[in-house]
């Protein structure tokens, strides 16, 4: 055994842990014989000298095993999860995991909450009145069992180490390294007893890691690691240079994703899905071909299954389900105010990042992980990268609750459109698969 | 202001500290705004990605600024002070501020406690029965003012930032770091009101910077921030492969150096006595020969004046005189026992980082900060390098206190030396100037 400083010394001097260094280190944090100073010292080091693939896997399977392990024993279809690195507007989960389970995929989902410009999908479920994101693993089970889907927010239980870990690296400079992000991402995943994980790395301006170099070492990093774990990875690279789809807020994207389950909604947004699904679809063993597993996604929007998988989910976490039938019914903002186009051109782009800020600050989001959202705020794109910009038209409006000075807000998301003369190539959204 | 993230980010990244933001740094840090896991990574990302001269030297100062900064006006003499990285057997100071004192140079020498293989000054002194270590400032001034010399130990009241940040270090892998020790060594120093400071910086086997490279570069960096920061700065680099002179252990040390305070002792401890003294002399400006200056040493050693010094400055310390005259009413050790050599030959080397262990270990240092120390116990050198070891004659003697097991002991400390056929050059321990 290694004293602590041995430890934090070997990996400042570059050098390689043994699976069992890793072990102690994690360990003996946990059990309070590491302390904060000393592993953020650890943190560092690992942040500048990096870890290589076996320590990472270390890592990953010493954060997992800090708490409850799920295994879903009694759910018998593939258990298949999908995980994003954080977008703006990235409704997708909500649309695509009732989608994919009513393809016959067992989707045990553990969300995050939103923090900074990215916002979470269990602050978006929670949007709809009554939905509970925190439930016991047993009836997390029995849920799954039950309806082939359930989404909830992180547990206590799960990966408890990860959790301190993280607390640390936010107030310490360590959070962007792509081993530390590896093993927090699969950690957390793995504890819920999947059997495959797709991953949706994303890269551009409102991505956490802007690079394509950096989002693909991640994505390169999840599924090597994800593999050793014993667990089927798929990872995609898409863009976040703009936000997704139409909506970015809690209710608001709610809303758009029940359009793709209603089989309408912002082509994007349903693209998107139907690429994440078919992933999941083949991860899972459905089937091999893409265009199978394409028929089988848009089959189940368009006879209205993935739909009821959604309602029957929403009823099974105490969510009002008459919100789900009538959209009318979720929360709103006080009131709508256009953001006007500067001029008539095309929309060129659109910065999600500085969307994604203009969200928080409207309420939709949180700087401090204390804060509360307000489900209702949020911003609504009328015109995307790719169409025609009029000044008659507005480019977004922003629905405004009581906290925002809104004439700020509108100036910053004029600002955030590029409007130009010539109409714009589009490019797709996924850009490339690593497999 | 940037926030302490910002600044640990801005340092992980390599980018270079303004003053204002170390001053920052620190002034957080003392005032709890900075938690001890956030200033560990910063140091970590010091650690490794360094700190330029600028930063270094705002390090310092803002280290030294973080207590009181005695300005000793009451004493008229130029004051300088030296101080040595730590070394095995070296009692040094204990001869040579009192001879530097009695050619008129004031002394206000702060030094450490022992830790590790390396003994302390503080420890040495208080071998000397009452001999008090902690005096008030103004008592210190007045001590310094009347004898000329002042020996105390560090003060809660000088540099206290460093105390707490040199504590961190000590538990997270980042204390060799040049800039970080220049800055703790530098602070403490110019906390005391110096005007110059003479460095003794060890390099080889029993020294904390092992390299010569690495000495010279943490020299050059004392040198340099000494200088920025308004003090008259000179440092030698001195070779600690082999214990300095006959004696290791508090009593045994001080003895040795009384020897020389009566123009006896070791030919080695005098030499160096002398080489460092005759620095102290020129920053002080007593005179720029060093030929004057060591006549002047050699003056004060021979008429009884460095000795009648010291006495003063026991006396002023509380400490009992009657030890300084009588060496015999120090205390000692309950035995003696020998070591012998392994066959006949010449001395070659003697391992003193091993021997600075064997005297921990027989009781005279401390492996934690809240050990006690014997004063009586130690190792006597019986055949130092470049002399004949014959079976009939000890090489060296323990002395044992209570707590050791001297067996194991005497072997590992026969182990120490290596005795060889040929007679093996004697090198000087003085080996570059740095001015």
């Amino acid at each position: 055994m290694l004293n602590p400083v041995r430890l934090i010394e070997k990996k400042r001097d570059g050098g390689a842990h043994a699976p069992e260094e890793i072990h102690q280190l994690i360990g003996d944090f946990v059990a309070g014989r590491i302390a904060d100073y000393q592993m953020s010292a650890w943190l560092m080091a690992a942040w500048l000298r990096g870890l290589d693939e076996q320590e990472t896997w270390a890592l990953t399977q010493a954060l997992l095993h800090s708490g409850r392990v799920l295994r879903l024993q009694n759910v018998k279809r593939p258990k298949i999860d999908k995980h994003s690195t954080g977008g703006v507007g990235d409704k997708i989960s909500i649309c695509l995991a009732p989608a994919v389970a009513a393809c016959g995929v067992a989707v045990p989902m553990i969300s995050g909450r939103g923090l900074g410009h990215t916002g979470g999908t269990v602050d978006k479920l929670q949007a709809i009145p009554g939905y509970q994101c925190q439930l016991h693993p047993r009836r997390f089970e029995a849920v799954v069992r039950r309806t082939g889907v359930s989404m909830v927010g992180q547990s206590e239980l799960l990966a408890p180490a990860d959790r301190h870990l993280y607390a640390l690296r936010d107030v310490t400079a360590t959070v962007e390294s792509i081993p530390l992000i590896t093993a927090s991402i699969l950690s957390k995943k793995l504890a819920a007893g999947v059997d495959g994980l797709v991953l949706d790395v994303k890269f551009g301006r409102g991505a956490f890691m802007a690079g394509l170099g950096g989002a693909r070492r991640l994505a390169q990093s999840l599924v090597a690691v994800g593999r050793r774990s014993g667990a089927r990875v798929v990872a995609l690279l898409t863009n976040m240079d703009a936000p997704i789809g139409r909506t970015i807020g809690n209710a608001l994207e709610v809303r758009e994703a029940l359009e793709v389950l209603d089989n309408r909604g912002p082509e994007e947004t349903r693209s998107l899905t139907l690429g994440l699904g078919i992933e999941m679809l083949q991860l899972a063993g459905i089937t091999r071909s893409r265009d199978r597993a394409r028929d089988r996604l848009e089959r189940v929007l368009a006879d209205g299954s993935a739909k009821r998988t959604f309602q029957a989910m929403v009823a099974a976490h105490g969510g009002d389900v008459r919100a789900v039938e009538d959209p009318e019914r979720l929360p709103r903002a006080r009131k709508r105010v256009a953001v006007a186009s500067p001029g008539d051109g095309w929309v060129h782009s659109i910065d999600s990042k500085e969307l994604g800020w203009i969200a928080v600050d409207l309420g939709a989001g949180r700087t401090r992980a204390e804060d509360d959202v307000d489900p209702g705020v949020g911003i609504e794109l009328n015109r995307v990268v790719g169409e025609a910009a009029t000044q008659d038209q507005p480019l977004a409006w922003l629905h405004v609750g009581k906290r925002a000075d809104s004439r700020d807000l509108v100036r910053r998301a004029q600002k955030a459109f590029s409007v130009g003369p010539h109409r714009p190539r589009r490019r797709p959204r996924i850009r490339e698969r690593i497999a």
